[in-house]
């Protein structure tokens, strides 16, 4: 298939979510016909390399695919993006520097098995957040022991997109001796079964979809699982290559931003008959073609962040920029959608409405981790040539 | 019952309408017990004058009240808002002024009748917005005729808050046989009953305890139930005395506003445990800040327009201030809720919250007509000299 | 002379002075004219008690007073501003609490005479900002020690407006012996003469004509300047009275922007020939419309608090619409220069015309101590509950 | 000249630019010195055709040049601009489109006459706007006739920087008995000599350098000069091609963006020691990192637009994204000076200081034509599939 293929596929994958949009955010349930598409059309294993039966995709390739299936249905992007998260993550650890962290035979071993799932119809996703810590992986309280050969994880996750219908999670937890922000973070990917249990409900106002419960963990998971093999990477890695967990998201805001627009026109069109298209007010207009121009801007951004993410990973000004996407998709995701809405009037926002679902999806862009006011310390503590995790008012993670 | 007492019962009904907000959102219905509790205290006569036993607010009064109520339910305060619209609109038209323009006694009567039927409970809206002529007084379809010695109205009135729950209608109708912007447009007061059905359903994103559907006319009214006696005073009025179509919903927005600060401080709080409150990041504190900032900027426009309605009715200053009061608070009300949900989190926007009710319902704000960009339009033309009706984009009315 | 003499001659002063203003503009040169005119109106007595000679007035007076005149010139009315500060503190304590602090005869015999001599002409103006500490009083490095009966003061003071064209200073310093923000910081009142020295140029962007140079001290002053007579009231008063520290500025700030709609309505008339004002672009009437919108929000926000100054001094609230007044006045002139010079374009912005000159002074607004940011905090710290001096990033004095 | 060479001159350039801003923005005088080295360096041949000499470039390696000019100098680099519009526009003709448009032998001859010249230090510039008719090519009133075999055009030109230190003008002029919006305008390269007169003078709040005085025209050009050789092409060109009318200043005002960041940097290290860079509140941190990445989002939305130039000139598309980049890139200037000039705080505003200088050239980018609401109203007439010309409020040209 190529990436030609893979954007056209993709189109049509979108207008399917669209239509079934509605009715998976009325009942705030899970988008498993959605999930079944991208499954048959290969798509969980766009960024699994080509030698392990994927597609082989990098980030501007996911940034591409993630904003299109936005266009469709927020929420579903929203689980497309933690998933692939997790195999772009897995995949991305060249395997130079994964041997020279410590990983051994077993380690690539779990993670080829992982990922070659993932192209068979696996779906995976995250476990970082925590009621108290929210993101910051340095405060999350849930632990992990030695026992048994393997580890042992205890502790409560929240916010978790898909929780119950996934297939493994990445969880961040903290070795159980260590306390404060120096405290040993590490990753383990944690397949589905006893001992991982979803919980709780999900009734928010956007993004219903996703389905983020919470998720209680008691689980043993065999040593191999501890990502890289070593200790204490999640937060290094957090710094070092932030993509997935800051910028993944911002690619799923400009796919919402953008189908605000569409459904606007589309809206703004029904409403003014042919041939007095001059009769839509020029407020209106100016709110429209403003809105346009935000949107294409953020998606350059991210489409320009993500570039260097594939060119020039871990580099301070990919990492900048990394920031800089989410900043900007976020605030313009929910400038977008409050402007057309004005632009457009009650008449849109009947519930189950496009722009009333995209509306209230949009909320979310600015406020998931990193906040915007999270993103725009970062920037300019860096543009002064600060340390992130000394400068700043708290550090992002 | 002096004005202090009115205030201080205001507010425990706002209490009472704040814990019953949540189902009346979630099921879209009206609120029926709040209606209760107005009635039970006497508000519905709010704006009838003490000779016919009313409570003899004026505008300021009125606004108070309003925003009060607000707090509790913006959806309930605008529905209180419909009300005190049809009852204040009549109890503030002078007598002398109604006789000049052709009222006779059979008016007044009616008048004086269908104002203690308040004072006794009864509950009046107005039907004005059509589907196609929007708020636009010059553009309604609804016609009315002679016929039987009264009026036949036919129509299709949209938006219509309460509709099916009220006992008698503010309806704006055109004389049958004129058309374009010079039509005659007249008032009536439509007693529900035969011919009067409400039609739709009502499922939108916020205010959704208004029960806002159509009202579908088909009915014969008697002559004394046209507005002053007198045909074409729609119009007139809007231009030169517009304090109930523009500036009576921002009373409602302001307290939505202020409901939506409140909410924020209160989740910060049981966020933050007591002792650390400069926990709470910088940026948050800043969003509360310059949020409460524009919340009272706000009331203090709201009110001081409100003011200028009891003491120089139709001034050009204080229709002014009347679309000003509008446009600051409509805007200020959604921007409010943006920044504080974005201060707050995810974690206050599951749906039911008040902070998520609040979010919804005060989208509508800026959106209610006239449109914020109408009003800005308003405000331009008149700041320059010019004339509204001849000057700006498209008229208002 | 009764206060609608008093506004009507403000008035009259405030057009001499726009006729001066564009020359003291571009030369950077103290408007000594406009200040001989305040002298000869009687208005440099318009703080002080009329038992004294003055115009007895109170906060709200002074507000109407420095917004009109910043319509003529808004430096001018800084100046005007620190004077009002000076005499305006002085008459504001009340003996009572002046004496319990610990104020003696000669502390009154002083301030009598001082106030006294404004109504005969003398001009007073403000030291408290350094370099360094900017205006947190906390941190001045200018001390203060007892020498030869009297007090010894050293130090530099920057952006003291009117240096070197005053009678006499209010001076912040800290006692020498003392350090760290529990310093014991005192105010002095310092007589012109030797030294009290201006030193440095003053060439910045806007408010050029208040020559906010330096002023170099190295003097010593008599004991009874102490301000009441008690060292140590500068931080307490700041926090607990700051009506002058806070929010005389905000005055002039509103009528800055209300002079750049003024201006803006005089120069698009003159550019759209009379009868085609609808030949103004809607987005430029739109524009001028949100404007004067906001305008008439910062005054009624000004004009609240300063009615709160009036009528409870001191109280929580009256010091939050303070910091509100501030905040919502910077904001609002800077953004209403900023959409008015987009309104008008470049033919009004020849160096010299009146908006050109408005644009640069109302730059100034927000960035003037406390900064908009600064209140900000304030205001989301107060909202919680949090206490300034202790919760804020950095307490604002 | 390789295009590396290219701009590594160009950043050197700048750099000398910088440290001659100052002098030529208090003096509003030519930047003669910066024109010099732009010369001497070639850049003036940078539009032109290597086969004549030039440097053979693009409409993105001049939005590279241009911007990194404009972190000198932002008035510099607008005279480049126009003499870049010029060149650029004439070597932009494809050959064959100028024949089939009616270009014979002598226009190719001027042509590659003019461009050689420009190639040896000829400086050329752009007279279109006129007081009445603003930039509205369809109105303008400076007329040309046919006369001893030429042309002889008469008018009074505006904003024309450069006026007087230029060797020729673009000029557009309408034919003489031609009216109204289907007017027959058409383009002349005009010799500097007799009958080409600048006059007035120029003394405005920013791009002082630029020296836009007037140009009062009476004057005879032979044919060739006359563009293409066609009469009637300024509007249809202005539709179809837009980008040197309507994005070749966004460049500029992304560089002038930049260099406020650059230069509130460099401020707030210096205010704040080594070490304590934490010391710089949060909230102006906040402020800085919004601002550098409002920057970025301009550059890449101005670097996109002229990518579009260069591959798929006078697309629908691309015309859309040049009315973005403008629109994106004067707004966006104005929004960062504002709020680094509130970061930095007055001490960085004295006069003649680099950010009180941008600060003042900032403000002419949202307003420069096409003004951002008129690209505004243009991009949201297209996205409904509207017509510009038609469907607009009023026509942009």
């Amino acid at each position: 298939m190529t990436l030609v293929d893979v954007r056209q596929r993709t189109q049509q994958l979108a207008e399917r979510f669209a239509s079934r949009a509605e009715e998976y955010d009325r009942t705030a349930s899970f988008p498993i016909a959605d999930i079944d598409d991208l499954r048959s059309e290969g798509l969980l294993g766009l960024m699994v390399p080509t030698r392990l039966g994927g597609l082989g995709c990098g980030f501007e390739d996911y940034v591409a695919v993630a904003a299109m299936l936005a266009e469709g249905n927020g929420a579903t992007a929203l689980v497309f993006n933690m998933h692939a998260s997790v195999t772009g993550a897995l995949a991305g650890i060249p395997d130079d520097l994964a041997r020279a962290l410590g990983a051994g035979d077993d380690f690539f071993a779990v993670r080829d098995q992982v990922l070659r799932a993932a192209v068979e119809g696996a779906l995976y996703g995250v476990a970082i957040s925590e009621r108290q810590a929210g993101s910051r992986l340095s405060l999350v309280e849930t632990t992990y022991e030695p026992e048994d050969g393997g580890y042992r994880l205890r502790g409560h996750k929240s916010v978790c997109s898909g929780a119950g219908h996934l297939d493994a999670y990445l969880v961040a937890a903290r070795a159980r001796q260590a306390e404060g922000p120096e405290a040993t973070v590490s990753y383990f990917l944690v397949t589905a079964g006893d001992g991982v249990k979803a919980e709780g409900s999900w009734d928010p106002l956007g993004m219903r979809a996703t389905v983020s419960t919470s998720l209680v963990l008691d689980v043993i998971v065999p040593s191999e699982r501890l990502l890289t093999g070593v200790e204490g990477l999640a937060l290094p890695m957090a710094y070092a290559m932030p993509q997935w967990l800051v910028a993944s998201y911002a690619a799923v805001y400009v796919g919402l931003a953008q189908a605000a627009v569409t459904e606007a026109v589309a809206y703004l069109k029904s409403r003014h008959a042919a041939g007095t298209r001059s009769s839509v007010p020029g407020s209106v207009r100016a709110r429209l073609g403003r809105a346009k121009a935000a949107t294409d801007a953020a998606r350059l951004m991210v489409d320009h962040a993500a570039r260097l993410v594939d060119t020039q990973p871990g580099e301070a000004e990919t990492n900048r920029f990394l920031y800089q996407a989410k900043l900007i998709a976020g605030d313009t995701a929910m400038d977008v959608v409050a402007t057309l809405s004005e632009a457009c009037g009650l008449g849109a926002l009947g519930r189950g409405s496009p722009l009333e679902r995209i509306f209230r999806d949009a909320r979310c862009g600015a406020i998931m981790p990193p906040r915007s006011d999270v993103c725009a310390d970062y920037l300019g503590t860096t543009a002064l040539g600060g340390d992130p995790m000394a400068d700043m008012e708290r550090p992002p993670w």
